[in-house]
């Protein structure tokens, strides 16, 4: 099974899936996974801590999570879904039935979407590292009372991955039928289908790489350059007093401009004024877009914790999946799962040259992959837009492998 | 003359013109200006200020500039050259014999280059907003005694453009046979055939829009963000005490990030290590593209000042050569000019996209504009260092225009 397309990406499916695909569920049925609620897990509790790439040991680490769907009896329809930098396990449905927005992920999944809760059970983890419930630079160290800050160990992609492994455990769950993912939670899958090469049927990234580029660790370093030179940083000691937003608001500004594409900025923007007819002849902000970037840098900081960024944004640039062997194929020649890679024509930040390596590399291995180049106006955001031309593909992907690996 | 190519430049010109152009110069003939002098003038002194598009008066202005050549009786080979953003006016040669550097744009500079010294008089003046000589924000505002700091009126490429105006008035110049400059240099010698055009008689623009996009903008208020963030700004009155390093080399960082391509970057640093064999797994720099971008950050605060980056960033945010107009074309109506454009195929900050569409509504204006976008993987600074690719055209195009025009 491999296919490219460059056009449409339902020219990816055959007929004869597209005719399946349009009669499996009507509107009716896809709906909203409803209620949901977090949960937490305490893992690696000493002695048995996680090893890090780093050599240092970590425990007890708390992992926060939510599922979706039923665990059947055979255990063999989980999905784990890994978020991107600044999300969280909060993927679908909403916590109280008022709340303004549903998790990051809602339009893909929920019963008859692209991940299908009616049949599988979806597990959504926050990474460690992040600040959104999981232990990361803002938690408590044991040894000392206090929050790690900037003594908490640096993490890898590798090690977030290691530590879903221990979750999962804790859970029950040997195996996983897909891991899935986009931007960084598409590096956490591949590492998965690398690391635990039998612990995976299938693997999904999308708008994703297999090493991070120069370019990209580049844009990351602006974002941490940034944070340290916030006084209020005060060398990763904040807690409690005045948290260095400003700083943390210039890393999102950088990274959100990466998010997106010169012509979607031009489609949204362009040079509109804001609050104004005329341009305004002051050093102050004129422009919509400028606006804009500063009110999500500002709202980025009510959400998240700097220390995080500098921990997540450094594990991404240290992302090499081929770390430790002689060449990407190398690294993948014990991958079992299935591949479908999903990349977009206007993403700049992960371009889609740089799946197309992971797809060569897999092809030339005799691996089953299937890869979409999807034409969007979008840039790296496009993954989480364009739920129309993904979910198709995602749920064909699905279906084929299940049906290949149930024969 | 229209003419458009994709691929080596030297496609654009015919064969006779390469014959032309290979016959030209011996390597002896082709050599550096040698040492040079900066020299300053006083224009637009009261009553006689300089209107700005603001509505604010400026004056008087201290305008630093070079020349190379000599001007010839008829005064009719002057050739303007326009600096970018972070350049001067030291376009070329050296103030003493060990001077590290030459000018910044030497290669295309002196006897036998793309801008013939032994042809042509070329001046490049420092433009005003900026800290290497002309009036700008670290200037002492004479109604106060004081810098102006944050009190500077703000400026546009035109306000840039007009008091250039005046210099040439000063020296005696009526006429231009051309203008040229790259990046922001590009902008002004676009408003230049647009603000004066029976005034100049060829214009070479590189690696340069018409308009300032919505990401143009978004880049730069990252910049002036990291700039006003920094406490030491403390509202652009700083002078005399500690300055907005940390802000400014930040604005610096993503300045630079722009004038590099995804492909120049991974060529140059790769994933390669800073004095390390293995990566650090802590917070600090571990890759040389981190070191590379600190170092180009803090070497631009010991020669650029904060307040210019804030004046000439808004300056080029505010451009937009169809302003006051219904469109380019009718901007571009009344001019004169001859056109050369040069675009690079790597340049994400200006796309090719940008200098084509001045292209067409040239053509459709019935124009004389040459263009190429010539194939290179240097990103935005290509303008800077394609001169051998770069050179004959613009070799060949002033000598087109010069027959032309001379018939």
């Amino acid at each position: 099974m491999y296919s490219i397309c460059y056009r449409s990406p339902l020219s990816c499916n055959s007929k004869e899936s597209n005719k399946k695909m349009n009669s499996v569920k009507t509107e009716e049925d896809i709906g909203s996974i409803g209620l949901v609620k977090e949960q937490f897990a305490t893992i690696c509790e000493p002695p048995d801590e996680l090893i890090l790439d780093s050599g240092r040991k970590l425990g007890p680490i708390t992992i926060a999570y939510e599922t979706y769907g039923e665990l059947n009896e055979a255990r063999d329809n989980v999905i784990l879904l890994l978020h991107p930098l600044s999300m969280d396990h909060h993927a679908a449905g909403r916590y109280a039935p008022d709340d303004r927005k549903p998790g990051w992920w809602d339009n893909f999944v929920g019963p008859g979407k692209a991940f299908d809760t009616s049949r599988f059970f979806v597990i959504c983890s926050n990474c460690i590292g992040g600040c959104r419930g999981s232990t990361g630079p803002s938690s408590i160290n044991p040894a000392t009372g206090k929050p790690w800050g900037a003594t908490f160990p640096v993490i890898t992609i590798r090690d977030m991955v290691n530590a879903q492994k221990r979750l999962l455990e804790k859970l029950g769950i040997d195996k996983l039928f897909c891991v899935a993912g986009g931007s960084m939670g598409g590096m956490q899958a591949l590492q998965w289908t690398v690391s635990y090469p039998d612990k995976v049927v299938a693997a999904i990234a999308l708008a994703t790489t297999w090493v991070h580029s120069a370019q990209n660790i580049a844009l990351n370093e602006v974002g941490r350059q940034a944070i340290v030179a916030d006084p209020n940083w005060n060398q990763g000691d904040y807690y409690g007093g005045e948290s260095p937003r400003r700083g943390l608001a210039l890393a999102r500004m950088v990274g959100h401009i990466s998010y997106l594409s010169d012509k979607s900025m031009h489609e949204k923007f362009g040079r509109k004024l804001q609050d104004r007819d005329e341009i305004s002849f002051d050093l102050l902000t004129d422009f919509q877009v400028e606006s804009y970037l500063q009110y999500q840098g500002l709202s980025f900081t009510q959400r998240f914790d700097a220390n995080s960024y500098l921990y997540i944004s450094k594990a991404l640039d240290y992302f090499d999946l081929s770390r430790g062997h002689n060449s990407l194929a190398s690294a993948l020649r014990d991958v079992q799962a299935r591949f479908l890679v999903l990349s977009f024509s206007s993403d700049w930040l992960y371009p889609p040259y740089q799946s197309r390596e992971v797809v060569s590399a897999q092809k030339r291995g005799g691996k089953q992959v299937s890869y979409c180049e999807i034409q969007s106006d979008y840039g790296h955001d496009a993954f989480l837009l364009e739920g129309e031309q993904e979910t198709p593909l995602i749920r064909d992907f699905l279906r084929h492998v299940r049906e290949e690996t149930h024969a």
